[in-house]
C-alpha cells in the first residue's frame, strides 16, 4: 500500500469482530496518538458521537448503522415487539447526540425502516438483516465517496490551489472522503494540487485531521488560521473552494462546520467558485431552506480552555459557540453528489437528483 | 477609580523612574498574569516588540519613543557625533523589529528628527529633549485616543452591537484605545453596547486582551472564534465593525491584524458599516496603496504549537502565517482619526487631514 492508500483506506469506523461492538479511530486524539476505541453500549456510542471521537456527517451515519446493528445483536428480547421497541429507543437516543447532521438520522431511519419492512421475521433474522444493512450503508458510502471524488475531480486541473474548511476526508467519511476526495483521487492519478487547510476553530479539525491526512498522503498542504482565508484568496493562490456538508436544504442552503459561510462569502468576493461536496443522503428535501436547520451550540470551554496549556480568556467571559453555519445557496457554484454536479438554481435542479432514486 | 477607569488608565508603557529604562505590562502573560517588565537595552526593547510583549501600533510607537529616550540617557558618548550615530543605529534596529506598523518608524523618525533640529545642543541637553519628546508622543497619543473615541462614539447609538477584531483598546494604545475607545467612552457615559470580540488567531489578542479589557471594564462582551463573524452578522447582532490599523495607505487601503480584510468583506456582504480607527500618524501618505505595504510573516509554530498543551498538527506540516492583511479601501465606510471621520473617496479626502497639520 502506498502512503496515499494508507490514508484513503484508514479504518475509521467498523463493526467489531463479535458483531456486538463498534470500533472507531478516536479522532480527538489525532494527530498525536492513533487510538482505537471499542464501543459496546448505547451510552458509549452516544458519547463518542457527541464528543467527536467519531465525526464527519458520513462517518457518524456509518457509526449509527453499525451501532444499531451491534445493539440489536446484544438485545435480550425474545419477541419482536420488545426487540423493536428497544432498538427504536436506542435509535432516537443516538440521533439526539448531534442535531444538525442529517446522515445520522438518515442512517438511523434506514435501520429502523427494516423493522417495519420485516415484521414477520424472528429476532435472529432481524439481527442478521440489521448487520447486513449497516454493512450496506458503509459499502454504499465508499461507492458514493468514490463517485463524488470523480465528479469533483472533473472540476480541477493540474496545479490548482484548493481551499478547504474543516475535515471532509477519509476520517470523516469512507475512503477518499467528500471535499478531499477529488484531491486524493487526482493525486493517485499523478496530479498535483496545492491545498490550503483552514485550521477550523474551535476544535481544529482542519489542523488536526485535514492537514494530517493530506500530509500523510503526500499532498502539498499548507495550514492556515481561519482568518487567513481572505489573504490566500487575494494572493491568487486559490482556484476553487471545496467543503463538505452536514445538511443541505431543498433550496441548496448548506449547513456545514462553523465558518463555512464566511469562506463562501470571501470566495464570492474574490470570484472563486465555491463547491459543496456530499452524498445525496445529506440533502434533506423535507427542509425547505437553511432557516429550518437547527444549529447545534456547543460548550464555551471549547473556545476558552480546550487544547490550551492555560485559559485564553477570563473565566467570566461569555462565548457564543455554534458548531455550524448555513451558507446561502446564492454563494454556491455547485453541489457535487455521487449522482453528479448539481448547478443552480438548486430549488429546480436538486429534485432531479431524487426522481431517479429508487 | 471605577472598574472602567482602571482599565482605561492601565499603565501599559512608561519611562522608568531612572529615565534609563522602559517599563511595560507584558501582554503575552494576560489574561492569566499581570507582570511588568523593565527593559534597559536595545536588545530587550527589540525583543519585547518582536515577541509582542508590547503590541498595538500606538503602544509600540510610545515604547519606541521612551526606548530611544532611555537609550539616549544611557549613552556613554560625550560628543554629539558619537551620540547621534549610536542613537540612529539603535533607532534603525528597533524599527526593524516589526516592519508593518507605521507608528514604530513614525515615532523613531520623530525622535531622530530632534537630533537634526538641534545640532548645536550638548549631549545632556539632547537627553532631556529626547525624554520630553517621548513624553509628548505619549501625551499626544492620549489626546488622540480621546478625540478618536469622541468621533467614533458619534456613529453609535444605545444598544448597538459592535464587532471588533484583534485588540485596539487601552493595552494597544493609551487610555481609551482606538477601536475600543468609543465603546469605553460611551460606557463611561452610561450607554450600553453588546460587543463581539473575534478571538484573533493565532495569537488570540481578541480572547486574551480585548475580552479581558471589556469584561474588566463592565462592557457586555461575547467572545467568538474568527470564523463565527459571519453567523453573528447574519443573526442581525452587529450594527457596526470597529477595528484599529497598523498602516493606512494614501488611498485608504488599510493594513491591520490578519483577518481584518475578511471581516470587512463579510460586513460588506451583510450591509454592515466597517470603520477603521486610528491616529493620523498611522496614515502613511508616502505609501500609495496597500500593495506597497510589506506584510510581516511570522513563525509557523504560532499556528501549530503555541499556547497548546500538545501540538495541533504534524511537525512536518507547513504553515503560512502572515501577521497582517490589507483591507481594500472600497470596503471601508470611514477612517476615524483624531481630526474627524474621513469618508470615501479616501484618495481625495485623506490629504485634507494633513493640510491643516503643522
Amino acid at each position: 500500500m502506498s502512503a496515499l492508500q494508507e490514508v484513503t483506506h484508514i479504518d475509521n469506523v467498523r463493526l467489531g469482530e463479535d458483531g456486538k461492538s463498534v470500533v472507531i479511530l478516536d479522532q480527538t486524539q489525532l494527530p498525536n496518538r492513533t487510538i482505537y476505541e471499542t464501543l459496546r453500549t448505547a451510552e458509549e456510542l452516544y458519547t463518542a458521537i457527541k464528543t467527536l471521537q467519531v465525526r464527519g456527517a458520513p462517518a457518524i451515519g456509518i457509526c449509527a448503522g453499525y451501532g444499531l446493528a451491534a445493539l440489536a445483536r446484544q438485545s435480550a428480547a425474545t419477541d419482536r415487539a420488545a426487540f423493536d421497541r428497544l432498538l427504536r429507543e436506542q435509535s432516537d437516543y443516538l440521533v439526539s447526540s448531534r442535531p444538525t447532521a442529517v446522515n445520522l438520522s438518515w442512517a438511523a431511519r434506514r435501520m429502523c425502516a427494516l423493522l417495519d419492512a420485516h415484521g414477520d421475521w424472528t429476532v435472529p433474522q432481524m439481527q442478521d438483516a440489521l448487520e447486513a444493512e449497516a454493512r450496506a450503508i458503509h459499502r454504499e458510502d465508499i461507492e458514493m465517496c468514490r463517485a463524488i471524488s470523480e465528479h469533483g475531480l472533473s472540476l480541477l486541473k493540474e496545479g490548482d490551489g484548493i481551499l478547504t474548511h474543516c475535515n471532509a476526508g477519509p476520517l470523516a467519511t469512507s475512503r477518499y472522503g467528500t471535499a478531499l476526495g477529488p484531491i486524493f483521487l487526482g493525486t493517485e492519478r499523478g496530479m498535483h494540487f496545492r491545498v490550503f487547510a483552514d485550521e477550523t476553530r474551535p476544535l481544529l479539525q482542519g489542523a488536526r485531521l485535514t492537514s494530517y491526512e493530506l500530509q500523510k498522503g503526500g499532498v502539498d498542504v499548507t495550514l492556515i488560521c481561519d482568518n487567513m482565508a481572505s489573504i490566500v484568496m487575494k494572493n491568487g493562490w486559490i482556484n476553487a473552494c471545496f467543503v463538505g456538508c452536514d445538511r443541505v436544504a431543498a433550496n441548496g442552503d448548506t449547513a456545514n462546520k462553523i465558518g463555512t459561510s464566511g469562506v463562501a462569502i470571501l470566495a464570492k468576493y474574490y470570484g472563486i467558485p465555491f463547491y459543496v461536496l456530499g452524498p445525496t443522503s445529506t440533502i434533506d428535501m423535507s427542509c425547505p431552506t437553511g432557516a429550518d436547520i437547527r444549529i447545534e451550540e456547543r460548550d464555551p470551554e471549547e473556545i476558552k480552555t480546550k487544547f490550551y496549556a492555560e485559559p485564553m480568556a477570563l473565566p467570566e467571559v461569555k462565548c457564543y459557540n455554534p458548531a455550524f453555519d448555513v451558507t446561502d445557496h446564492s454563494l454556491i457554484a455547485g453541489i457535487i453528489t455521487e449522482k453528479g454536479i448539481c448547478r443552480p438554481p438548486f430549488s429546480q435542479n436538486l429534485p432531479t437528483f431524487f426522481r431517479e432514486r429508487k
